[in-house]
């Protein structure tokens, strides 16, 4: 028995999951070909006819090459979604982001969007909070939020870590998290860090009147992270931060189904390495939607201005994924449709090299609806820790205020402090 | 303070984790410029100088750039170990595999192999049973292990799923793997699958007087993936099989850790989106040892002769790594050195479009102590199952035999439908 799974008139179910890749066929194969080697790799195929198949099975559940674009090679691939175990991520992507790219047929290959069907998406938790459960635990109705990571990387004890954390929330910043690469160390433990930082938070939140939050990094083995977890919500912390690609979908669903009550910070250190290409791997896009589906309240995306690698039309449209309930197909953004149905908006993360004179312009960019994050920007600041943060603030306010930020810094110092220091990227008025 | 990290004089201490990356910078920047983001990002520094550094920080944990070869874009950095958090996987990748992929100032990053001392090492269980645990558990010697995986790779109920299994124990193969796609799915349940095959497997056992063994498929959420675990050893199962790519390095250490006597077969779908470009990402030969490292007994790692990428060269040096206990470093092969320690060799796993006309030149090139899998292979044999099993284990038979399929097929009529419906690959001895 052949199978054949291109089929251009068929259209997609609700119930059926969708999958845009971009193929480049290994010399020899064509388009056509490689489709169905795709197709039935990520379903029900092999690549030989086997005595165990059963028409119930190839007729039921086999999938649909319904769009194939010989100009941009991009395929759509509809799957019934019995295909996959509903709320088991992993399990899901082993089929459509696995063996596929092992196969000599395909040199390049790469998983553009998904498109969840309700039945899948009813199957995860989705955001405990989201962006208004954020902004209403905060306090904080419509400028961006700002925070800081904790720097050098790591090197810092303890006490000097929450320190560092005090001076950045009473400087004025909402947000003090963990470096990726700071979990617990030897110099570094994550039990006493998370306590004094918590109780330096306390101080600050009464000093400053301000409600503050501290990501804690959890990433590790599933156990000891949510012991860490649990442990964060016991010394009266709301936040974790964990690693996705580093951790992994197993250990991140483990987080977020123990239902804590825990704000999750999404870290996305090592995506790079299958994002990057655009021509293979799986897109960014893809990867943040995943991490809102299982429910984080935030994640990384790029800040187009800073150190890191996103173009704005990729880091514009990522953002509007993770924080829109209804997303439209566009072809052009490589973007399938999506009714994100109960699953509550998250916050795009806007981090790398970001520093006081470069946030009108990406507030000019993405808005209001963003976490800023600086690091060296706060740290490497003139006159420190405290001032730095203070300028990260007067920088939002400028840009809320749509006062240039050389004229704002005449009367704000530490502002002034930092364009000098770093320059700034001047915004005009509905340049964009 | 601005710190430098290249010193080409530097050696590489004991309590060093060293990296071998390979680097291709992006326009404007030299290969020197990059090696500093590189080992910087990747440890404690940032993109400026930061009023938080302190000096026994800089000069204890800094890294070094003590190897760049400007003809291959190879460097080499030594880490001091106390850089990472021993026993966690999730955090040594995210510092030394996670936020360098994104920066601007790389096109390309890809990192070739990691060099782990001692004090990482025994931070990690490693294998429970490894090659000579599995020998000894199914009673093989010194020939490669047979398997096969249950196919359609879903859509088959629990009971057809474990006569299929049933077919390939009595036709003469050692194991029976769960496709990846195949977790705990509408119509076919996960703890009735365990148990319906694991029934199934005993009856092969009592009518062959064979070991046999099933590796049950328990990717998923951790929580899940631990009771399915647990539920596969009190049925009377050895294996569970894992997929760590997207199940992730958490919960594969989890499963490791809760020490559940259990042996573990480690599934890599979607390890191409960043494997297969040899310039970018990470290599197979990476991800197989740090797999090692955490615990599993065996791993997929190609079949060059087969369906999936993966060449001569890279899969031998793959199989080299996993199953020695001492590596020397080698340029050409882009290997460093690893003293294993006590840490068990584990078994190569070909799978891929395999049958059993391509064992015999399989075995030419890995020789013997490998797990040879057929799926399309076994049940695509026109007779069925069992006798595509019966096919695979006199494959294997005659090259021990070092006779020529053809010659052997003649008075073995299942290896004989074999080869005529595949062909069959010629061996010379002596070729390779």
């Amino acid at each position: 028995m052949k199978l054949k799974y291109i089929d251009l008139k068929y259209k997609p179910t609700d119930n059926d999951l969708v999958c845009e890749y971009y193929i480049e066929p290994t010399d020899g194969y064509t388009l056509e070909e490689v489709s169905e080697h795709v197709a039935g790799e990520s379903s029900i195929g092999t690549w030989t006819s086997i005595s165990t198949m059963k028409p119930r099975i190839a007729e039921k559940l086999k999938p649909h090459v319904y769009s194939i674009d010989k100009q941009t090679n991009e395929i759509k691939v509809a799957y019934n979604s019995e295909l996959f175990e509903a709320g088991n991520m992993p399990e899901i992507m082993s089929s459509i982001g696995g063996n596929i790219y092992g196969m000599k047929a395909v040199r390049n290959l790469r998983l553009q969007d998904i498109s969840f069907p309700k039945s899948i998406l009813r199957s995860f938790k989705g955001p405990l909070f989201g962006i208004y459960g954020i902004r209403r635990m905060l306090k904080v109705k419509d400028r961006p939020l700002t925070g800081t990571i904790v720097k050098p990387k790591v090197g810092l004890n303890e006490k000097e870590h929450a320190k560092v954390a005090y001076d950045s929330w009473v400087g004025g910043l909402d947000a003090v998290k963990d470096d990726e690469n700071l979990s617990s160390m030897k110099f570094n433990k994550f039990d006493k860090r998370a306590k004094e930082t918590l109780k330096m938070r306390d101080l600050a939140e009464q000093e400053t009147g301000e409600k503050k939050v501290y990501f804690a990094n959890v990433t590790a083995e599933t156990k000891e992270a949510l012991r860490r977890a649990r442990l964060v919500k016991s010394l009266g912390g709301e936040y974790i931060m964990f690693d996705i690609v580093t951790g992994g979908w197993g250990t991140l669903q483990a987080l977020r189904e123990a239902d804590l009550g825990l704000a999750i910070h999404a870290h996305r250190a090592g995506h790079g390495m299958f994002t990057e290409n655009p021509y293979h791997g799986m897109s960014m896009l893809t990867l943040a939607k995943i991490s809102r589906l299982i429910g984080v309240d935030q994640i990384h995306i790029g800040a187009i201005v800073g150190k890191m690698k996103g173009s704005e039309e990729d880091v514009k449209n990522i953002a509007k994924e993770i924080s829109d309930m209804y997303i439209s197909e566009d072809k052009e953004a490589k973007m399938l449709k999506q009714d994100w149905g109960k699953i509550k908006p998250i916050f795009p993360v806007c981090s790398g090299g970001m520093h006081p004179g470069l946030i009108p312009a990406l507030m000019n960019i993405l808005e209001t609806d963003i976490i800023i994050q600086c690091g060296g920007g706060v740290h490497g600041h003139k006159k420190g820790t405290q001032q730095g943060a203070t300028a990260v603030r007067q920088a939002v306010d400028a840009a809320l205020k749509e006062i240039p930020l050389d004229k704002y810094a005449k009367d704000h110092k530490e502002l002034k402090i930092a364009i000098d220091q770093w320059g700034f990227e001047p915004v005009k008025k509905g340049e964009r």
